[in-house]
């Protein structure tokens, strides 16, 4: 994991992934920022995120850059390898991360079932996402993000046990449909409000119920 | 199909859905705006719609609808039947709808990897429809929507070949992150620009090109 935090434990990748699969599958690991697959690469094979956080994204004519979507430890993805030749969209490790890489072709029932049950818990939360993005003013679309993050691998804990997430403001806009320098201004809001400090590359939640009560709109 | 409007085929609704499934199904039939399931009931089923136009939404606390999902002939829903207990969406018939209900324990290897493949295709769509709400501004939006919603069982044809959609202002600012207010004033501006024609709960694409141009934002 990148961080140059201590990791008191108790994060989302360190849980351990639920049974090997039974095809066999080679583990690749990759850096921070490093790209898994670009738009258009051959879509020969699906994977599933041992460790680390893996963000999707698509990218406007404009060359702004969407998050679409975001992989987490245990969850399969590159599932257009069932269907389609091509990527669609741009895989990105956001901290290093272990991949496993599966032939779709070596797959059998109690394999697919677990990749079928993983579909399924990640378009709620791709639902959930969409609902985010839709709902609430930008305040509480940061603050919704920071709390979403802080359950992630791109959050450890401090030396006090304070959730600090490794985000820089352009990662953040990149997740609310916003932009950075908006992101800016609500960040330096809600450090001076005293519920976040801000720090090169980090964020440290200092008061999570205050950036709830912002989400829940009752602040 | 619910409309009051000629039918000259070649709509999604009659492509022929791929293969039976080998579990046993049960088919039920849904009117026009009728309830499929509501938030919180038990996720016991499995679907897969046979024809017309299903649609999941979320409330806000607010009251305000959210079109999170549009699920097509031949694609599942209600996946959440493998992973948990209960539904966390609403899901609503838009037009006259046949569908399948199977049971998760029933369903073999195949019937599983056709279930996958449909899943797959539907994250894409979600990606997509993700995207479609943060990117432009909603003349763009309503463009984007009205041409996805075309390519539906909401869309059938009048007798001079034109597509005709069966929705509303309020469908529309659900599915485009708006209000119904700001939808009316940009499907007037459509229709005074002679793009559409819109009638009682209907709208008739006079001039895609005209409407694509405003996607591509290269009106």
């Amino acid at each position: 994991m990148n961080t140059t935090f201590t990791d008191y434990g108790a994060h989302q990748d360190q849980v351990p992934v639920e049974g090997a699969l039974e095809a066999p599958t080679q583990t690749l690991s990759f850096q921070r920022k490093q790209t898994l697959y670009h738009s258009g690469d051959p879509a020969q094979s699906v994977f599933r995120v041992r460790d680390g956080l893996v963000r999707i994204t698509r990218m406007t004519p404009e060359g702004r850059v969407l998050t679409v979507r975001h992989v987490m430890p245990g969850d399969f993805f590159g599932e257009e390898a069932f269907t389609r030749g091509n990527r669609e969209e741009i895989a990105e490790a956001l901290t290093t991360a272990q991949i496993e890489a599966i032939n779709p072709e070596m797959i059998n029932h109690s394999d697919l079932m677990t990749i079928t049950q993983s579909l399924s818990k990640q378009m709620q939360r791709l639902m959930d996402y969409e609902y985010h993005l839709q709902t609430g003013d930008l305040r509480q679309r940061v603050a919704r993000y920071l709390i979403t993050l802080s359950e992630t691998p791109l959050c450890s804990k401090d030396a006090a046990g304070r959730p600090v997430i490794s985000a820089t403001h352009e990662l953040i806009a990149e997740g609310t449909a916003s932009t950075r320098e908006s992101v800016s201004k609500i960040i330096t809001e809600l450090r001076s409000e005293g519920f976040i400090e801000s720090g090169y590359r980090s964020i440290t939640i200092v008061d999570e119920l205050a950036l709830e009560a912002i989400v829940d709109g009752i602040e």
